[in-house]
């Protein structure tokens, strides 16, 4: 297996936060990263160069969605996820374990791995972790992650404890099955919210040696608190010279919150997906744009951002094309969603160059009301 | 009201077609031209700035539904329709008469107007040819047009002659409320498919001298052979130094087959629907890329097609995306339909200026079928 680059390029001294570059087989990455979801194969209503204008460096596509549809063997046919969506910029791929536990009744685990039925046709499928590696070494993401058992939340100690037991176990089938050279596959820390639990799953994986570690089985539906002590706990037994990915993180406070932390990745459908709702983000806090309130309002979304939708047409102008389900309101909401995540990024890189993320943090605060 | 500027370049020898430049308050269009429609104020999935990449020199808009939603004078207050949308070029509103009339049950026509209850919320309304231009007149199109009764297909000769002889009357009364001197006001030709009641229909909208002249109640169910007959006689009548706009029409072979018969603009929702529901335009004919031969086919959908869609993007990835209802699948099949027209025209106008526009459609129905 690859090793993939990771080269720190600044430690801050007030806090865990690090710049860095992740060099894959399709490009560079400057992390902290956020990266958009793509769950079947198309960041939902955006084409490749509108996210190279956004400034994407890196998506997420969803192993479980493209196995179903159109299946892997398929997009392998395609030249991998690069060739079908004609993205040439790093891609990673989840296993399909997130996924599938989250089918609830229509899913079953056995040490063997998970069976379980379709959503869309109620068809009986099998993913073991060498089925979820074979699949991702067929969609041929830059970076693919195990097949892992992420545990609910709440969960009992014993519980979580078998589960992430399991998952160590997984992770070394995964490991043994892959053996694709451009592709690297990343370890994923689980233990619920058990501190002891999270320390053992991760030293357990660093045994391993991956060239990355996921944080799985955060933003479960526990308080955010609860979230950042783990990270407090869990970041400094994890080898500072791997890249760090919480999975599943994208609200703009825990974005930040887990940067000064020392996460280095993060990827989440909530910012795109509340764009299709017709709620957009702003220094302010969300807006539903879509409310009777901004039926005349003719300024743009926020005042002072640069892009697209915002250089381009009003609150009133999308709030009509949402009221009348125009596909062109969805894509304006996205892209000023994902435009302001980008910014953030960016002023969180740029605070961490300046070893100021922490009077950044504040004066976000002081705007921001969730 | 002020006259529009329609300077003729060429007129062919061997046909009725020509070439002209229709001057606007927002510039140029050159005809023979196909008008992409943004229904409600948006052509469906597309930003203004993908519409004048594929080259779109003047788009419509429908009345009847702007009025209700949002409303005309919120989009007066937007600074118009090109403000509202950001669309900086011409764009031409229909009278709401179509519409109107396409309610069925919904609508009572009377001398004074049409009374009807919205499609959405059931409420009543009235529409008099006076309100149509008072509500065009707050869209500030820069082509408005008379509000005017279709016949169905068929109808009784008598009945046609009645509604002819409204619509008539009501030109008047359009003509006599219209007083927005950047925004020029077409009369629209009735007549079903009676060449009498056409040529008298024409006759009297000619002798109140309008800057242009719209053909309606023309592709409405009846045979294509009977429209091309009714523009053989009516052509003929109508002025050489006015714009002659078909409504409603946008399939290759009545495009090719009107132009010829001296036709200068065309609106139609046909080709923009239809890749909303996978089925792209070729050469060769129609293509439902949605279906299942196509889902391994990495070919573009159309060879040597110098679109967005066909530049970038294999049917099999198409196919998934409408299959999986992405966004994405219906914006590509979108693009792509739209450029296929624009090329369609572009190539009409060559045909016309290198005097072979027979030699033109007889070489596009050996490849075309219907």
């Amino acid at each position: 297996m690859m090793d993939l680059q990771f080269q720190l390029i600044k430690e801050s001294e007030k806090t865990r936060a690090r710049l860095a570059k992740l060099k894959t087989t399709h490009g560079e990455v400057e992390t902290p990263v956020f990266m958009p979801v793509g769950t079947q194969a198309t960041v939902k209503s955006l084409t490749p160069h509108e996210l190279m204008d956004l400034g994407a460096s890196i998506i997420l596509s969803n192993t479980y969605h493209l196995y179903l549809r159109p299946g892997s063997d398929l997009i392998k046919e395609a030249g991998g996820l690069h060739g079908f969506m004609n993205w040439q910029r790093p891609v990673l791929t989840d296993s399909g374990g997130y996924q599938v536990f989250s089918l609830g009744k229509l899913r079953k685990i056995t040490e063997e791995g998970v069976e379980f039925r379709s959503h869309l046709d109620g068809s009986k499928h099998f993913i073991s972790p060498e089925k979820s590696i074979e699949i991702q070494m067929e969609l041929g993401a830059d970076i693919a992650m195990v097949f892992d058992e992420c545990a609910p939340y709440p969960a009992d100690y014993e519980y979580v404890k078998q589960s992430k037991a399991l998952t160590t176990r997984w992770a070394k089938r995964c490991l043994a099955t892959h053996n694709r050279p451009d592709q690297a596959l990343f370890g994923i820390v689980q233990g619920g919210m058990f501190h002891d639990l999270r320390r053992e799953s991760a030293l357990e994986l660093i045994d391993l040696d991956f060239p990355g570690y996921g944080i799985g089985g955060l933003s479960v539906g526990e308080p955010k608190e609860i979230m950042y002590e783990v990270l407090d706990e869990l970041i400094p037994v994890m080898p500072k010279d791997k890249p760090r990915y919480l999975m599943g993180v994208g609200s703009p406070d825990a974005l930040i919150e887990s940067v000064i932390r020392g996460v280095d990745m993060f990827d989440c459908v909530w910012p795109t997906r509340i764009a299709r709702h017709g709620t957009v983000m702003t220094r302010q806090g969300r807006l539903t744009v879509r409310d009777q309130p901004f039926a005349r309002d003719f300024e743009p979304i926020e005042e002072g951002c640069t892009c697209y939708t915002c250089q381009n047409f009003s609150r009133a102008y999308i709030r009509h094309l949402l009221k009348t389900k125009e596909i062109l309101g969805v894509r304006l909401t996205t892209i000023h969603n994902i435009a302001f995540l980008f910014r953030l990024m960016e002023e969180l890189k740029q605070a961490i160059r300046e070893e100021r993320l922490l009077e950044y943090r504040q004066e976000f605060y002081e705007q921001y009301r969730d």
